[in-house]
């Protein structure tokens, strides 16, 4: 069971156990563009006091860069090295898991930020932001050229995502049985300033289907993502910390790693979802919750 | 076990046994726009020997008045009321079953057939062709009005599918849990004259996937086309035959119906996915196989 935490003596305790704090970002620290009250202060005392902190994120529409210049943007302090991405995951993961030859390219169907990860790891790429199929325009295989040295398919949120698209990550998928297909993260939904919005997930549900085959997935709670931390950051698993506000992401990624996890209702999960008429419903049970990552400045005060 | 058609004998006994003749289109009859070599010649022959035709698709993004069109332009002799779509039995389901009050509408992932058919029922639809929604244009929930008179989203095969829909129709489906999910099928590919493309179930994958619910399906193999079917021809399920490509949909549709089942192999299904080492691994098994409807023509010859 779960333990609810509420008090200065239990928020304390918790920062003296914790040593690394990895924190999920849409949801936990803000809502769209807007900081969610309370948190800057929260990150900042957590800096004072030595913890090290991590963002991991599978918003895979912003490259690591993007979310520094996110950070800065809401005067909070964060460093590139302490961002990983679901989008950085792949880039990762095709360069040093598959060891894609740099004669292959990638198909995207996604972001420029996703772009941006994948060229920083010196995979090129056809698809994603090109105009050329950001179109609403017909798709005809008779026009269409099949590239050869098209070796994966890579698939994060995109909302300019089109029938050209998915059809065309469909011919490379199905013409060579080799091709990997790969997706940032499957989130069925994201949380925008303004409401709930279909997430990466629903982006590459169309792929899915006609395929009938599943992706790879890099962002939580895949442990690929967890592999990627671990290649460039030194922590104790037993002295760390994963705070999100989704069980089936955050929360999964934190138990599958060995982590220790904290439950925020900022986000996804509600008050009601954990509370109802029967809470062991959930199959997956976070060590501690609070209401909101700001309730820890209740040591401060 | 399924019978394998090949002989004049085994045709003309199945011409003697079967009144009406129900037809699945594309991949049965034709392929994109090329009609498949013979087959006008057996549709005559059916006509000539006093054979009732039908024509029963999933294709939704067709009126049955364009399919009546599209039969014209290949010179193959069709009537509207011998027709019926996944996008009419959709419009048909909304106004005779649902009972849509007049003052409700429709917000449409699909194109312009299956909104024809809904306006021919009378009802009001949203989306669908709008160029305001077939856009790649950023959408943001601050921007969208709710509009409280949607009673129900209609998804089919829509080339112009974008994130903008897939993100209104989350909307209506949320913010309404009345709000009626339905999808004209769910083919996951379907065969255009240069190959397979990403079919109407990708096309509503994303929505099933974003919302966690399933949709209400009106195309084969659901009893909801059969339904529609009987209330507008007479006929008798025993001297009946359902001629299809695809054993999930088709094969599966005639047997609910308690009809005979016709499998040809110019379509989906291939050689190999009924002979292969494991032919008993297919759970749906028509009565009887033959390679194209074209072979029909052997009664004449």
């Amino acid at each position: 069971m779960s333990r609810r935490l509420s008090t200065a003596q239990e928020y304390a305790a918790l920062l003296d156990r914790y040593d690394t704090w990895m924190f999920d970002c849409d949801g936990v620290l803000w809502h769209g563009d807007r900081i969610i009250d309370g948190v800057a202060e929260v990150l900042a005392m957590l800096r004072h006091r030595k913890k090290k902190v991590l963002f991991v994120t599978n918003n895979a529409t912003k490259s690591r860069k993007s979310y520094k210049a996110k950070f800065d943007h809401l005067g909070v302090e964060a460093h590139v090295g302490e961002i990983f991405g679901s989008a950085y995951a792949a880039a990762v993961y095709l360069s040093t898991v598959i060891k894609l030859p740099k004669t292959k390219k990638v198909y995207v169907i996604g972001m420029g930020g996703l772009e941006e990860e994948l060229h920083e790891e010196g995979i090129s790429t056809l698809g994603g932001t090109d105009p050329a199929d950001c179109t609403v325009e017909p798709f005809s295989l008779a026009n269409f050229t099949h590239d050869p040295d098209v070796a994966a398919v890579v698939c994060g949120l995109d909302t300019k995502m089109t029938y050209t698209k998915i059809s065309k990550a469909f011919q490379y998928l199905t013409r060579n049985p080799d091709c990997q297909f790969i997706a940032t993260n499957t989130d069925s939904t994201f949380p925008s300033a303004d409401g709930l919005l279909p997430g990466a997930g629903a982006v590459s549900a169309p792929l899915r289907y006609a395929l009938g085959r599943d992706p790879i997935i890099t962002g939580k709670p895949s442990k690929t993502m967890l592999d990627c931390i671990d290649a460039k950051v030194h922590y104790d698993p037993e002295r760390t910390i994963m705070v999100g506000d989704r069980l089936n992401t955050d929360i999964q990624f934190g138990k599958g790693g060995g982590l220790a996890t904290l439950l925020v209702l900022t986000g996804i999960t509600s008050e009601a979802d954990i509370s109802g008429p029967d809470p062991g419903a959930a199959t997956i049970i976070p060590d501690f919750i609070t209401n909101s990552l700001a309730d820890l400045r209740a040591i401060v005060e």
